[in-house]
């Protein structure tokens, strides 16, 4: 490395140990480095049968110094993230972070001294990928004798780093944490990059990338203007509004001139300032042209070829007000890895922290990553009891739900709730099994449960599924919700084999009685539940009709409880009212169909 | 000016005239300004009583280029917008753009020779604001001795202008158009202005300012780093999608170099190397400062203060893809506006072109300023005849409240759809009305009947206005599809001494009939109609009850028919069924409550 100007980029960090792997490193360009370099950190102990290993990969900026590695240590870049008893619990795990090919923090890259000229390589490294990272970092692996990594895991530029390898090396790698990251960099944040690097290019001192002499000034200026940019990428509205508003910065009016008035400006500046004390302008290029080139699929037929080499288990998280990496970018990657056969799970975390969320919800990222790693087991779970007539109605749905699925079969629960459902398919019937809920709440206790769940609504997110990717589609107490409950069922029925539908009756006798006497049908005005269709047996089993369905099985429950008899009472009635049907209308109060096509 | 450097600038535009203000030209922050120049263009001809005016505002680096004088001219910034039939029709009206102080355009600027120094100001040039520019522009509009104009208009900072000449100059101004812009900049805006400055700041070539001289190089690298960054935010991520994707320039691969590899990086170096051409480095620096200081309420008490002071009507559209000036910061102004007695209308609209939507969204934009500056006369409009039951209803509906309405009532429609009842409130009664609607196409339906409605959704807007703002509230057919009807009521009783309520009866006998069949009641589940709640009286009355409303009227409808005998009916009744309020609720299809406060 050029010392004399490392100098004043390390006196920071000490606490990074670097191995040199000798012999040529081939690279995606086609190029090759006749050695790396890596510097890495290490924190907790590797246990005897190297299961406990967490991969942690920085962003555009980090490096290797993810924690402290003690009370005199100084803090690292994720330090509420990383130790005994955070998130990535160091008294548990063996936690390993380097810092990345083409940085500047102690790995080969730019400022380091290029063996064929004896001066740095500034322009003339290579440009590197994502997947050469990747690749370094498996050296590394393999150095540290280390066989397969229980998580990798990262946010941003760490988390393509953490897709790539559950690609790369499906066998290495057990789970997968992605977060507000995306599959595929979208123009908009190529084109934020872009304008990071002219800003530097447009600093003569600069020089084309050759400014590591002793007597040259480093391009500062460029480099500070870069860095402002990536602040306000890293927020968003509403956190700069929080955090600053239109507050003066040691002012009590405009000064009407061009130094600070506002104290967003003042941030800035200081950011911008700071940021060229640790890092180096050319790796900034680098670093952020890797992040350019990201597209998962980039070397592969298709997306879903790419990732459906994906072995580990998956969890995607964005955050609500990321608008670097929005929210669709992470919903559209789970649901690609979903119809290819991953379990992937996707969670949006509601935040108006913007882009840096990923650093700062921690307690939030604390619980889910423990719950991803160590789902509570099977019998530890008990739900609450809920004693309301709905919660005994989905209980007494789950019942016939199990009796109706065989074993092994490949399940959808739509408007999945907590999960119940699906662990105890899971669980008794050996299921295999995937969610759909709207709710961040519901999707995080899916997770605690171990269970591969897709936040999203149910209204569109069926589409990326193949036909008949599953044998069962359940959509149990949740039609009455929906806007188009005739376009859901045809998709279902797409989907899946069959469909299991129930809903409360709205032609119960009970609820006859009620409308007769006045008292209308549902939730009355201010019980502030949403608003929910009355749906009676005519009108489902039309929109079964007219979605070309065939009702295949039908259920009645009456009072939360199976109706066992009810063939005899069927037939009872039958005779005073007619046809089955119209005793079933009349005594059931919740009705469950399974729906077959035509 | 300082003609060796303008020359560049300024050989694509020979068509502005110019005009000087001899004396102190005193300015927002104390200083002044010994004399200044505006350059202006005007199209189409002034009529005689000087009514037909129309004043163009232009954004950050427009000039008062706005469009053309004729074939062989060159296009203007807003070439699709003003000309003969366009959106601004210059058979019509009168048209003048200037270009604004502290531009470089013509007008009064950094590039100007500063009289005492005889050299070109520079950074001496003083710091200028919106409201500066807008003084500047009404010594314009005396020496063209124009009173009043019909219309100012703008989008983004020229949004800033019109809003503020409503305000600066109440009795000069007719009507407001405000496009794409806030009544108060956003720190992500400052933030964004900052960066674009300090881009030039770190350009050696700047200078502080001082580069005008004959052997001196111009800023050019920074400034056009600070357009690339502009050019980023005035797209949006779906814009960006579609325009650009990952497509490749002119390589079938990347290239793994810092050369452009994408589509979107030579969009960007292009737009910025060619806006050197045009633009003056300075001069973005103050008219980005003139932005980041615009606060409309500057100066005042308070927003509201500064809003009350607005006498014209004002239209605010908003673009739903815009990030940089989000539809929100304009549907707040519309709101302070309104609360404040405002006759302002507030129309989002739907757009995947971001910022940029202003520009381009022209076919919205010209209809939109058709109607809103000739809305059609009463009688011209004849609403197409719908026979359906609703239709009907809704039509009887008003008939009733036409009746129960006193003359000159402040009158509040939520739902208003079409406007069709308020534009009767406002023809038959004198009423001053307002409304509120969620569909962008139902409130420009309004706009096109010249009447004051804001795009929103009923159950979030109504906070903003005081106690008892309206003589009335209605909530017609509407009460079914909230959300919380509760909140909604007692919101409508707060700002309202009445409110009037109507919905079909959910306990008309015929839908009680239907309940006993099994049919149900409500729409079908296949009809594509959005979840309704079915409401019976009693539900309803026990809601009012709950909201601590007095039931001061009822109105009972069957078949669309207001029931004028409906006392005898009742009495009738009465006696088999016991009480008066049992036969309304099992005959009528409709019911309709006046309420106001205990």
């Amino acid at each position: 490395m050029a010392d004399s100007l490392c100098k004043s980029v390390t006196d920071l960090m000490e606490s990074y140990k670097t191995v040199t792997f000798e012999g040529e490193f081939k690279l995606k360009s086609g190029n090759s480095l006749p050695r790396i370099t890596l510097a890495y950190e290490t924190y907790g102990t590797l246990n005897e049968d190297g299961s406990n290993v967490i991969f942690i990969f920085h962003a555009l900026t980090g490096d290797s110094h993810v924690a402290s590695h003690g009370e005199l240590d100084s803090e690292g870049w994720w330090e509420s993230a990383v130790g005994p008893g955070k998130a990535y619990d160091t008294n548990k795990y063996f936690v390993i972070c380097s810092n990345v090919l083409g940085g500047c923090r102690g790995s080969s890259g730019p400022m380091f001294i290029n063996p064929a000229t004896n001066k740095p390589y500034g322009l003339s490294f290579p440009v590197v990928t994502i997947e050469d990272m990747v690749h370094a970092q498996a050296l590394l692996l393999d150095y540290l004798k280390i066989d397969t990594v229980l998580l990798v895991t990262g946010g941003s530029m760490g988390g393509m780093q953490a897709l790539q390898w559950a690609v790369s090396y499906p066998e290495r790698v057990k789970n997968v944490q992605i977060l507000a990251s995306t599959g595929k960099v979208s123009p908009q944040t190529i084109a934020l990059n872009e304008v990071a690097r002219q800003a530097i290019y447009a600093d003569p001192n600069w020089n084309h990338g050759d400014y590591y002499g002793e007597n040259q000034v480093r391009p500062d200026k460029g480099l500070a203007v870069a860095r402002m940019l990536g602040h306000i990428t890293y927020l968003c509205e509403e956190s700069m509004q929080r955090k600053f508003g239109r507050d003066l910065q040691k002012r009590t009016s405009v000064g009407y001139d061009f130094e600070v008035d506002f104290s967003v400006e003042s941030y800035l500046r200081y950011r911008g300032e700071n940021f060229t004390h640790r890092f180096d302008a050319n790796s900034l290029l680098y670093v952020s042209k890797a992040i350019d080139y990201f597209d998962i699929s980039d070397g592969y037929a298709s997306m879903d070829e790419a990732l459906g080499r994906i072995q580990a288990r998956v969890l995607i998280a964005s955050y609500s007000s990321d608008w670097l990496f929005p929210p669709e970018q992470s919903a559209k990657l789970a649901r690609t890895m979903l119809r290819n056969g991953v379990d992937a799970t996707y969670v949006e975390i509601d935040s108006d922290y913007g882009h840096d969320a990923f650093l700062l919800e921690l307690d939030k990222l604390s619980k889910l990553t423990r719950d991803f790693l160590e789902p509570s087991s099977v019998g530890e779970m008990e739900e609450p009891l809920c004693t309301s007539r709905l919660c005994q109605e989905k209980r007494q749905d789950h019942e016939l739900i199990l009796q109706i699925i065989p074993s092994k079969s490949r399940v959808l629960d739509l408007g999945c709730g907590t999960g119940e459902l699906i662990e105890r398919l899971s669980r008794e019937k050996a299921a295999e099994t995937r969610g759909v809920d709207l709710r961040e709440e519901n999707v995080r206790a899916c997770i605690s449960k171990g269970l591969s769940v897709r936040q999203g609504n149910i209204e569109d997110g069926l589409k990326d599924y193949p036909d008949e990717e599953f044998d069962y589609v359940i959509l149990s107490q949740t039609i009455g919700y929906l806007d188009n409950p005739k376009a859901v069922v045809e998709e279902m029925l797409r989907v899946g084999r069959r469909a299991i539908i129930s809903f409360e009756n709205g032609g119960w006798w009970h609820e006859r009685f009620r409308a007769m006497q006045g008292n209308g049908m549902g939730p009355t005005l201010t019980s502030g539940e949403p608003r929910c269709r009355i749906i009676t047996l005519d009108q489902f089993e039309s929109l079964a009709l007219q979605s070309g369905a065939v009702i295949e099985r039908t259920e009645f429950l009456l009072n939360g409880k199976h109706l066992p008899n009810l063939s005899q009472v069927k037939q009872m009635l039958e005779e005073k009212l007619g046809n089955q049907e119209q005793a079933a209308a009349l005594l059931a109060d919740t009705a469950m169909y399974v729906l077959c096509r035509k």
